[in-house]
């Protein structure tokens, strides 16, 4: 089969519209060739254990998965009894970007909270963290965030350890949806543990395909007292791959060398580079009417923009409304994102804006 | 990341025990690179539909999804309303090798049927297939066959057509689970759409992982009226890919120069030849107290041996047992088989039976 | 079997703290002997299709359950695939009092929004009421109200008609939980249908529990476009009854006579009785530092106490808080309770506040 | 409101067509008038506990419900993790009478087992007692047995026990459907814990509904750590009453001077009644072409019947079919049915088939 697009487009509408890091991609034919046990009994998925035991600490195990949705809905059945409930952002992916999947697949209910920031605080758990014992009302078990959130933002190791030591000191567990998890270990430039594991994360979905994997993602159990049946859930969940080496084998890749690093703090630095670029441009009155709704701390940027220029902009470069209302965008980086694109885009933004 | 199997040794545990045909990683490649829509709107998706339809003819459409739980739980919820249930024989994948996953996520009723060979007949569906209106019966309004069979036996297309015209009389669908349809292809020597869509199945989960791909599936819908909302069920159901064309592309793979067939093909006559050779050596007396339980027509070789042997055999090859009690194993061959590996076998076989 | 408890005793906790009225206790026994046929073949049920069309005008269907919960999941079950959503205020029934059964049971997810009083505005609808056809969003597809709401508010029929003609015309469907609609038609003094039915409701929860009967609730379908399946969803979700007989008499009973009428007239007289006398004794100077959060429309008044008077007062009279933080309180009354009740619960409060 | 029905007209079509027996209807009234704590914390319900502790032994947990599968679903979910089975007879009222609750509310795979009269055996249960440890098999770990059975068979004491120990060494808990307990009790001459806690059940489905109550079951926890979360599970399942008082009366009812046995017994003497005179008329041969298919041991008899004569003798007395194919009839007895019902029908009999 032959290439049937153009392989020099790129935008600005999602880390995952990017394809597969050169070093993921020769980790997937390095694995190829001969049999390997299916279901995850390979040398690949047992290196894969080394390695996250190498970031995390002794002790964490790690469940290979297709998707986010599936490392999410999976990992937060394994901490919640089937009347469990899950405090999270009203902003969170779980909460507006899976199609309801945590409900109707998972059985759970969500108790979610608005944020100005995408990212929960002790006072903002306790808005819904009440009830327990009361069999009128969802059990409030798990507390989840996003590492780094679905605006951009980035929690501290202080800040992640803060909502830990609230929630467990309440009954509940702490999981943290870690989609875009090297993201946030660039941004804090911190070890992966640093702010998960050794901040009380108790269940983390670690992201793999915003990231340069082609797909994968795993479920990383820091305390295996607060995970259950996993092996039988992900099953269960349709989220077993039989050739499990291949999955494997690209998150043992970008864990490898610093991969996930190396494309994390690129990705973060084209965002920052677009940001400053803009900021300029609005300093020296070459773009006019452009305004930011959030800190830009990882690999997104969420502007607003003067009526008509979102759809201008799109013209050339692909993107998203995130508000529509308040013509808010959003403008993700990636891995393989340029400076030239960078630069071009700030270059059409001060065109539609001057 | 290097590679961290011996890439010589090979066995007839499973045909997903495999890797990735060299075209499909190529097609892989070849989708690589450059931005594409995410879920589903890229260049190989597209294309994908077009070489569904030259196989299946117009107005089929296809799904991709990650794995073959995922095509059939979520293929047969597209086609069943809340309450209803699904028709299959005892030893269907749904059934016995699925963790649930139809039930605990699908919310489906299974009726199953014993078989001698794993197949249904409409003598064997009508056993189940009553009740409708009966709100005490979760109502059958599905029937699923399997196609090659999990017992390495295949459904003539006058077979399919007979269950697809007793099952549509009655009000009720044909769902076909095909991950090993392309074995079924080569064995009855037909075009895919002769013992599908022509012969009367309405959703099909068409299957890659088995015969070549690193992963995906697709759910084929056939009959457009019988079939409701699978961009949705697939989405809550954790089975849609954000970086999709590299799922598509692989099924594009397959389904290009007739990849598909080559490779069903192979599998096929290398189970035929192991068949054959074991026949030989009992016609001939080198192999004793060997036996076949079910006929040899796609990749896969029922037998039972002698106490004791198939321990000693798996010192060499692995392979599983089917049902221990009767000493009956399966042997799976698949597209990377060799001749070799077959010789080698039966020779072992000799050996430990002699 | 001897009474247990003092039949004298009665306070404000909750309208489910009171018994059977004595007309729905005789039409239990009325129906009682002899054989009828099971699960809603019987002469009870068959008369209760009747009285609700004689309530509701032709074509309406009732499916009797067992209590509201059952109603309203199974209810929004069968106005929704499995992909929908349902549009409701942060204080329905369904999200903070049923204990996750929307989710857990139904699979439904539910798309909540603040109010002030309990009560869905055609603005507030849309602030949730967005991203049809995006699969990564549950699609709302049905708007719920409760009448009268759980703050004791009552929509206007003209308030329904303008949520039923905002959510139709944006391809929703509207559902009411009725677990009080008796006490809003004695608020508005119009007949059941004229806000419902004739306003727009597509399907109805109605309540009997709270208003007189033992348990017995029914889901009853306006428009058999907007719901599907109801016969068999009922019984799959636990709520058929076996000596149906029994449930409809209760319902049949409170609907004929007008003592649905009565009942609830009567509770909302002693909740106005209530507030009245508070608010007499605020002007007087007898009572003090008491307030009031929610017009009192129905039988359910919310009052503001100074600390720690609403523990005293539960030495003599049990009610609930409603928001502690606030000291908020919610006093019910009910069918049974009596102007003396109100008379010496106001005295307490005034001897309790002064 | 009024008697709709012919108080005179009795069948045996189902012990579910009957009424509600005057002790249990007085029992009602008793609880009725003033205010009870709803959802429980009742004094009928607290008395329950204790009339359960008195038949079954201290350290019973018992939960009312409103019906047998809501009883059983519940129970059932609390016995198990998601990704639980549970091994059942193929006639199993789980199987195929409660409209897929189990597998679609539940989330449980049901393991079926063919047995010849409904009851299962060690032997029988280990065809499903495998496949611990294996996530693509659903996790056999419950045993689920009907006492008396859906065929009218009774297990001995000795049978439970066997099979308790089977299922305990295997890891397992015992689940008793006991719909029809007290027929049970009754045909065993026992108490009611000697074929339950003492011989190993764990959790028990107590029907009311079929022997004399309006409508009540009770979840009996046998050992409290076969089950988790019930109190939650009930809410969430629907099967929460608020004015439980009102069921717990009827259970006390009927567990109190031994009403559950009169009322058995009764049933059980009137189904003998029935076998004998038709064995008798056989004998004699006033009665020809009758046979019996299974043994009458509690208070139903399935015979077999001439073509022609079900649907003639109907046309007097309502039964129904239990194998049309087969020309099986089941007939039901209740605690209401007389004896001059059963020599008419007997008489009817003779008539039909002379």
């Amino acid at each position: 089969m032959s290439t049937l697009h153009d392989r020099a487009v790129r935008g600005f509408a999602s880390d995952n519209y990017s394809g597969i890091h050169p070093e993921v991609l020769a980790a997937i034919a390095a694995a190829n060739e001969g049999h390997q046990v299916a279901y995850g009994e390979d040398a690949y998925t047992a290196r894969l254990q080394e390695v996250f035991a190498a970031h995390f600490g002794d002790g964490v195990e790690a469940f290979p998965v297709f998707n986010g949705t599936g490392a999410n809905v999976t990992g937060l059945q394994s901490m919640l009894p089937r009347w469990g409930a899950v405090i999270a952002a009203g902003t969170a992916h779980i909460n507006v970007d899976e199609g309801g999947a945590p409900e109707k697949v998972g059985g759970l209910k969500l108790l979610t909270v608005p944020t100005e920031d995408g990212k929960l605080t002790p006072d903002l758990i306790d808005r819904e963290a009440w009830g327990w014992g009361d069999e009128h009302r969802a059990q409030p078990l798990v507390v989840s965030i996003t590492q780094s959130t679905e605006l951009g933002t980035v929690y501290t190791a202080d800040e992640v350890r803060a909502i830990a030591d609230h929630a467990h000191a309440r009954g509940m567990r702490l999981h943290m949806d870690g989609a875009r998890i090297s993201n946030a270990a660039a941004a804090l430039d911190l070890p992966l543990r640093a702010f998960t594991r050794d901040a009380g994360v108790d269940v983390l979905s670690f992201g793999g395909t915003k990231n340069g994997a082609m797909l994968g993602e795993a479920i990383v159990v820091m305390d295996p007292a607060a995970s259950d049946g996993l092996i039988y859930l992900r099953k269960l969940n349709m989220q077993l791959a039989s050739k499990m080496r291949f999955v494997s084998a690209q998150l043992v890749a970008l864990l490898s060398d610093d991969l996930y690093l190396r494309n994390a703090r690129h990705a973060n630095a084209m965002a920052a580079r677009l940001r400053a670029g803009v900021e300029a441009g609005i300093a020296d009155g070459s773009i006019r009417g452009v305004g930011f709704t959030q800190a830009t701390q990882a690999n997104g940027v969420f502007a607003t923009l003067p009526d008509g220029v979102a759809d201008r902009l799109r013209e050339s470069f692909r993107f998203y409304d995130w508000d529509a209302a308040k013509n808010e965008v959003r403008w993700m980086c990636s891995f393989d994102t340029t400076e030239a694109d960078i630069d071009a885009f700030i270059a059409a933004i001060a065109r539609e804006t001057a």
